[in-house]
């Protein structure tokens, strides 16, 4: 079954916002074992988005639209919908009924503009909408038997929608058997090519399941995907798949799925009861809202001191004048110095120091930017690393900042 | 004219990867007066492809391409360009000697495969690439003058090359006269309908220079767009209306084009020779490393703790106990104690102090997840603030660091 993805609106056409949607769909129809051939954009005009939606009947068996289901002239979506499959709208009371109810809870007054969203195409499938006030709706050409599903713009009310209503519809209009599921294992350490040589023996055979190398924010994904007539099946497909690949790189997967580094760095601190504290200086407090961004996280983040000046790494940190003098604020003696101090002062288990030359100011002659200290005193005593990472500022306090929390990851695996 | 995007690679059928390209050649072209009406992502697949570049070039005068430019089988756009427009290849020697460099200036072996990328469509005009191997194409159909530009898919090999290459050979080829220019109004604390309103009366009667509002991270952005016979009369234009605009949002503007919060706040803050110290709770180290995100933040900024725990607050920031034990670590009084007691201890003008429950766990009956307050101590004494934001945990974190700068803004602009 070929699908193709027709997204709509006058912001994507002018670049104003980036179109999250097509990614989403795509994915999610993909898993489902859809082909998306083709992903078109048209704006807000009716007799462009008609011959958008006519060249996509031509050539896919179902066309799925997102924007224009909203209250305003401009939103006219499902009317060129119906256009094109030759069908007349109707005031659908179920819908109006549950737009009313929507303004009245939430005690905002609703003009009579919102009440053009429950005009549906005859014989349209009506899809609710959990998050808002557009309902969506799944509209069958008889002649042809082939679809066209319209979905709200917003991506939370599209993925809702999606997820919760048009999937089921889907797998039972399509008589789906079975299951496709996907597994992601993260890694991090280890370049594309690399790793691809790692485990290119799989790669080059796969059939089902299907493995994909996906890079992103530093980090290189590798997504498992099986097709089975169970869920229990796909996933047994993919834990043996998973067996035979995990020995040759297991050193650096962190996490499965949506687990990010900070969210490993968290369980394996609460697994073995640590505490952590953190002395920043080129990441300027980075480590430390990462390690934060995970709920829970106070159980074992003692403090943090952003320390960019001497002064306070002296002060407030505890690194000795004298260091500071003789090896520069960059250096290997200072970040060890750091990690030290703040675990002494902060009462942790383990501590953590960084210190770094982020730029584009603050390089000498033999410590260019990207130059990175980073220390771990802790139970196995105290390890240091130097890296040297591209790109601009916020590169390399990025950079740093996964690779602080990937030895931090390495130093709790061996203790 | 009528330019058509059209998004070539596997990734963004699949899901995989999110286009910006899209988006921004759209940007900039409506800003030099093309009008883009359709845009469509499709794979590497001939046929398709073949299709897709047959249907805008119907219906478009300029056809962009982005993606397929590379040396692997997959890198088709060339060809299909060059079939499209009955025209053969043959080799550029030039591309060839220049992709040769390339490889030899940074000592990578190349592979034969890469010289594929000098195979150019016949009368191509070639666009060199300052940022990667494979050079751009620019294919003129002779009997309908209409045109095919192929880009690179690596988006800031792309953007340089649209830039520096693309836009001045579109300027010439199209006789564009004159000017377009654009300035962004960045603005905080309004909501969308509110900011709208009030300048309402310039966005109801735009047509030369046009205004459009642009939400985005929490800001809200008013872009002024004028096109003008010249660079300085297009400024002249926009800076007439800016002029007319401000006195009726000028609280709420903080920043101009690129400008974000926290070069405002830096701005500010070296304008008026101050310095500043943070306590950081809910927000762990966010905001900090919002701050030294800007080059030279050194300057300005002593130092932060970020003290999660009350042990930390007490200890580290100053904060007394009976404080926390009579008001909660998360009150009024603690965010004041927090920023007079940082102010004291990390010896800097400004003392920043921001408690709150950014959740999921950690509400109680009088304090729900999102309640913030957000203290400052300094030359003009103290102030405090107290929010209740919506959203998950890194929303509370963004929303919170970005009230706390502009609090910081505010504070600043008054002494």
């Amino acid at each position: 079954m070929i699908v193709e993805l027709v997204s709509t609106g006058t912001e994507l056409l002018l670049g104003q916002i980036i179109n999250t949607n097509a990614p989403f769909l795509a994915a999610r129809l993909n898993e489902l074992g859809f082909s998306v051939l083709y992903q078109t954009t048209v704006g807000d005009n009716r007799a462009r988005m008609k011959n958008v939606l006519q060249t996509a009947l031509e050539r896919a068996d179902i066309v799925i639209t997102s924007g224009g289901l909203g209250p305003t002239q401009g939103d006219i979506t499902k009317e060129v919908t119906a256009d094109v499959l030759h069908k007349s709208m109707y005031f659908h009371e179920e819908s109006a009924e549950r737009i009313r109810r929507y303004f009245a809870e939430r005690r905002i007054c609703m003009s009579d503009n919102n009440l053009r969203q429950a005009m549906m195409p005859d014989g349209a499938k009506i899809v609710e909408n959990t998050c808002g006030t557009a309902p969506g709706v799944i509209v069958e050409d008889q002649t042809t038997g082939k679809i066209i599903i319209n979905l709200p713009g917003p991506p939370h009310e599209l993925s809702a929608m999606f997820n919760t209503s048009v999937v089921p519809y889907l797998k039972e209009h399509y008589g789906i058997q079975g299951a496709i599921m996907s597994r992601v294992l993260r890694t991090y350490g280890l370049g594309e090519s690399a790793l691809e040589e790692k485990i290119q023996k799989f790669i080059l055979s796969q059939s089902n399941p299907t493995l994909a190398l996906l890079v992103r924010n530093g980090e290189i994904n590798v997504r498992i995907t099986a097709s089975a007539v169970s869920e229990t099946a796909a996933l047994q497909l993919i834990t043996d798949l998973e067996g035979q690949i995990r020995p040759l790189i297991s050193e650096y997967i962190f996490g499965i799925d949506d687990e990010t580094m900070e969210n490993s760095v968290g369980s394996l601190l609460l697994a073995k009861d640590l505490t952590i504290a953190l002395a920043e200086s080129c990441t300027g407090g980075l480590v430390t809202s990462r390690i934060t961004d995970v709920p829970g996280s106070s159980r074992y983040l003692t403090g943090t001191v952003v320390c960019y000046s001497n002064e306070i790494k002296v002060a407030q940190v505890g690194v000795p004048e004298h260091i500071l003098a003789a090896e520069g604020a960059v250096s290997q003696k200072t970040a060890e110095s750091m990690a030290r101090g703040i675990k002494e002062r902060y009462l942790s288990d383990i501590g953590i120091g960084i210190t770094g030359i982020a730029g584009p100011g603050g390089a000498t002659a033999d410590k260019p930017v990207g130059l990175v200290y980073i220390a771990i005193d802790g139970p196995a005593g105290i390890v240091g690393y130097q890296h040297y990472f591209n790109g601009n500022r916020t590169d390399v306090k990025h950079r740093t900042a996964l690779a602080a929390l990937n030895h931090l990851r390495q130093y709790l695996l061996i203790i």
